[in-house]
């Protein structure tokens, strides 16, 4: 090997490990064998820039393998992105451009926040469709020029593969035959409890089953030979499939314990260290590089891009200097993420006498914002026919058709949340859909989807025990406050159409990860809803007369039932106020002053929703929270309602007890 | 086709249909395309004696495809088990035998509850591994006699296939080479949002893959050949590995929308019915079936299984006779679950100065379970090391050792989960780690746990955002709350050793699915602490003097937090009651006087733990729920403490503060 390449690899492993010691906390193994790979890419084939990381055009890398940080931040340092020697110092301290795991925001270069794992592969999958979708979509309006053409890579560790989000990606990225796609398989049988070989059989061939996947498939044989991954990669890019290349590498190559599991998750030992820069030839202290180390990286990236970048930057310019209507559309949306869509609740008037299934009136309403914007995408984990949620006058995406917008991910519910991660990343606004039951399936995605504050929206329907004759298993009962629980997430529950139009008003408006939940019942407009009022998170539906017996508050289409029931406790004089909670995440994020005029603090609150009563006594009076607190059953939904104790008349009679108490 | 076999199998699948539209809900398509599998199954292939469904060595069925259940009802109800037409009649009604879909503990014959897609693949793996260890448990102790021999079989759709969890389940099967696993794929090329193309390439060949896995694969062409089904299922009895056959049926077999997804989940119109009947050659009416078929089918099993059973009952009397003290325990297990084991908190005496990290005063205890019995044996999603959670004592389960106790899942965690699920319903006492944040890989089969009540122990470790360095993919917020609201499940947080000691009296004596819930840092023995109150769910660790200013509640590693500040407020003058509460739910499960004596209702009550309040309101009063409601950040422990305002100074100063108000 060049010598001047060698010992910029070598130093990039000394100064990701250095950085770990100083730490006292990080994953060495990966970074000592990794490091050619993960330098190979950004030196020798990543199309990027990195004083301008937020390029549109840039090739995205995923780090699966999160653990790997260190060696991605000096990677990143190395290859000139703002982040200085000090950044690379405070990593793991709070505060730092270098936190333990890669996240997204914190550092430049870093595409997504990873850790948890196999979700990025499925991240990257999604950026690669995202990828297609905004390059055919431009190119029906700019058909002779490849304004957005870039690839996808992603580092994946042996624990990735093993997750079964990263197959569930693997199949999705066959069926649209993503060639735009390179998985970097850090092949090294070693995972954090010993030899991969205790948790795989040697007969598994992972060569062989994406091959059985449909993929193209390479294999480097020796981690340190960077002219053979070169060749792969440089193969790769002409393939006409999405493609894995397995590279054998050593954890903690160069360590007394490289190849053992006891190298992944630990600082080296000082004397370790010692004789590791004896190894790789490095002279500089800890946290030191030489010059030519770094330059010779920088320069390697300089040569390679020449004027691509700068010819990118005037053919954009040139385009849309000329460009027209449609084109100016996509533009605000590369530039600013605009998806150029307004959408407005106060704009919608629905009749009093209007009644429909809210997975119907759902769909009408995505429908309508489906043709204000092109942006606006996504798909259902194979229950787009129970949820509604097919756009129905776009055509489905496909390996031919890339600008379609509905997405079939299969009963992949994980990999589906995953993939829309991957998607919003690249700006689309997004949505998935599968029943409130099964969002369980995807937590680990949702959970990602808040943490990096993505606007992804999930649209959960059949969202209680009125489910019915499929049972237990199909009724959610944990779930919203499983959902509620996730810091960051904005749950909506609307009662009637005039809400889900609010909802929509909501998402549309603010980027912001949402869940959607929707009966699958028919709903009846109910006097005195507002969409408008959805983004406040609750609001008086019907005031008190004089005083204030009790408050009624209630959530999505158990607001039909608790209105009804207000009724005759009214007739029965029982003076109460009327509240319609479409989320309790956003009521709490309310002035004290707004939550305080809804539900005044001494007042006696009841809460009403077919579901876990656990989160609810914020908001309920003690023993107020009215609700499902152990597993459905399988029954004609007003058996199962009367069994489980949420029926109309269990309520009302629950109410009135409390009342004369 | 002989004429009485074609008409008994056509029997079944108008049985299913009719079933369906009487209950005008169900799912036809899978009854008329699979009942020949599941016919030939039970008639030529299973060892089963429907007068004893709880035979031990008995093989199972596992329906991953649980919205078939129509079929395999009247498939129990043909074979003899104790189903009548009635039930079949009230499929899908409340209290019926025959619930929408099978559900453990209600259905003679049903061993597992499914319809949540995927898992029911990686409960019949768990069931798998089940039979391997208690077979060669006993094997050791007679090693002439097969007293344990059975197969496990598992229906899965195209639909199970796409989920991760069977993937991984997959991969594990293959790495212990379950020679005792045969499933049978139900390869309709259908799902329900259309053809299987729309979400999976055609050159995802299911199977080269489980080729490349290391699997046995078969395949036969034309689901309707009973004899090439029969042939196949009896090669695979004789393979050395897991095999997996696909089977090509067509949905809605006979129907007028056969082969279309439309035919998949709404019963079949009248003419439809109509039809079908002729087509299958079927005079009966709704809901009627003639002697013959059922005689046909009842006779097949008879005749095969000869005297079988009586032959393995007299084997199992005539070895019990002679039982050793060793085998007797075994026989104690097989005939009623029983572990052979006690435990008893109040057996250690723990020294006041000892202090240690909560994962490490576990694995003594868990390790001092496991000599107590054969039947307690678990493994980690690859994080043994972290959580240590392995049975030092004992030697890893590999498919050469199959009395190994401990088992190393992979980066799995869902099919971990679904494993133990189906080692449970196999008698064994079961456990499983990782970290608290990854529960959520496993959520959906924890929720199986815990809608079976199955005794499986789920030990989540790194539990807050002490976690630190790891940063916010690493640090559990909302896992504590998600855990509490699946209903029936127990969630223990222990504070010290003492608690952990009483955590496992309590798992040890109660057959409940558990989430225990570890810290990775150093607890000191507090005063006061008892293991034999944690089956309350909250004690009194200190009472007030003479009033109640406050009562402090707190769990786990953060009680100790709370019992230092607790003497800071007393020694400022604020009497108070320290309460420890390991277990909301057991404390929210005891008499209203014993909360009461614990928690007086007219006091004000801080709840503290390092984690959402959401679920704390039930316990904490007004704004008193001390937390963590955002997502943590990467830093050395007490600077992330500090940043998310749960450091010591930060709590005892809102306390403060809310006292003085």
């Amino acid at each position: 090997m060049n010598p001047d390449l060698e010992h910029s690899i070598n130093s990039l492993r000394i100064l990701s490990v250095d950085m770990i010691s100083i730490a006292k906390s990080g994953h060495p193994g990966i970074c000592l064998g990794a490091a050619p790979i993960i330098y190979s890419l950004y030196a020798h084939h990543l199309m990027i820039n990195p004083s301008d990381p937020n390029w549109f055009n840039r090739d995205r890398f995923v780090l699966s393998a999160g653990h790997a940080s260190a060696l991605l931040y000096a990677t990143l340092f190395m290859a000139g992105y703002d982040i200085t020697i000090d950044d690379l110092v405070n990593f793991r301290r709070i505060g730092s451009k270098c936190p333990g795991h890669p996240e997204y925001g914190v550092t430049p270069g870093v595409e997504v926040s990873t850790g948890p794992l196999g979700q990025g592969f499925a991240n990257a999958v999604g950026m690669a469709i995202a990828e297609k979708y905004i390059a055919a979509t431009i190119e029906e309006e700019l058909p002779k020029q490849k304004l957005i053409d870039y690839h996808v890579y992603c580092l994946a560790s042996d624990g990735d593969l093993m997750e079964g989000v990263a197959m569930e990606a693997a199949e999705i990225a066959s069926n649209f035959e993503l060639d735009n796609l390179i998985v970097l398989y850090d092949s090294n049988d070693v995972t954090l409890d010993g030899p991969l070989s205790d948790a795989s059989n040697k007969s598994d061939d992972i060569i062989k089953r994406f091959q059985g996947l449909g993929w193209e498939v390479d294999f480097v044989p020796e981690g340190n030979d960077i002219k053979a991954i070169d060749d792969a990669i440089t193969r790769a890019k002409y393939n006409k499939k999405p493609t894995l290349i397995e590279i054998k590498t050593v954890i903690g190559r160069g360590s007394v314990n490289q190849g053992k599991n006891t190298v992944h998750g630990k600082p080296l030992s000082k004397e370790d260290m010692i004789e590791l820069r004896k190894k790789y030839k490095i002279a500089t202290s800890s946290m030191e590089i030489t010059e030519n180390s770094v330059n010779y990286m920088r320069e390697s990236i300089k040569k390679r891009m020449g004027s691509i970048y700068k010819d990118w930057t005037n053919l954009y310019n040139d385009v849309k200097e000329r460009a027209n209507e449609n084109l100016r559309k996509v533009f605000e949306f590369l530039e600013k993420g605009d998806i150029g869509a307004t959408f407005d609740a106060n704009k919608f008037k629905i009749q009093n006498d209007y009644n429909e299934e809210l997975r119907e009136s759902n769909s009408k309403i995505m429908n309508i914002i489906s043709e204000r914007t092109k942006f606006f995408l996504g798909g259902s984990a194979d229950l787009a026919v129970s949820c509604h949620t097919a756009l129905y006058k776009e055509i489905s995406f496909t390996k031919k058709y890339n600008t379609g917008r509905n997405i079939s991910f299969g009963v992949r519910e994980h990999a589906m949340g995953s993939i829309l991660n991957g998607m919003a990343l690249s700006g689309l606004r997004v949505f998935g859909s599968t029943f409130l039951t099964f969002s369980d399936y995807l937590k680990p995605a949702i959970r990602m989807s808040a943490m990096m504050n993505l606007p992804v929206t999930y649209i959960f329907t059949h969202d209680s025990i009125a489910v019915g004759q499929d049972g237990p298993t199909h009724e959610p009962i944990e779930q919203l406050t499983m959902l509620r629980s996730i810091p960051n997430l904005v749950v909506l529950r609307p009662c009637d159409i005039n809400e889900v139009i609010g909802c929509w008003d909501y998402i549309i408006n603010n980027r912001r990860p949402v869940a959607l939940v929707l009966s699958k019942e028919e709903a009846h407009v109910l006097a005195g809803t507002k969409g408008s009022e959805v983004s406040k998170g609750a609001y008086i539906i019907k005031p008190e007369q004089t005083r204030i017996d009790c408050v009624l508050v209630s959530t999505g289409i158990d607001f039909t039932t608790t209105y009804l029931l207000s009724e005759e406790l009214r007739a029965k004089g029982v003076d109460l106020r009327l509240v319609s909670m479409p989320s309790m995440e956003l009521f709490l994020s309310q002035s004290k002053e707004y939550q305080e005029s809804i539900i005044p603090s001494n007042a006696k609150v009841f809460t009403i929703e077919a579901g876990s009563t656990l989160g609810w006594y914020k908001i309920a009076s003690k023993d107020c929270a009215i609700g499902v607190d152990e597993f459905g059953c399988s029954g004609l939904k007003d058996d199962v309602l009367k069994k489980m104790n949420f029926d109309y008349d269990s309520i009302i009679n629950y109410i009135e007890q409390r009342l004369n108490k």
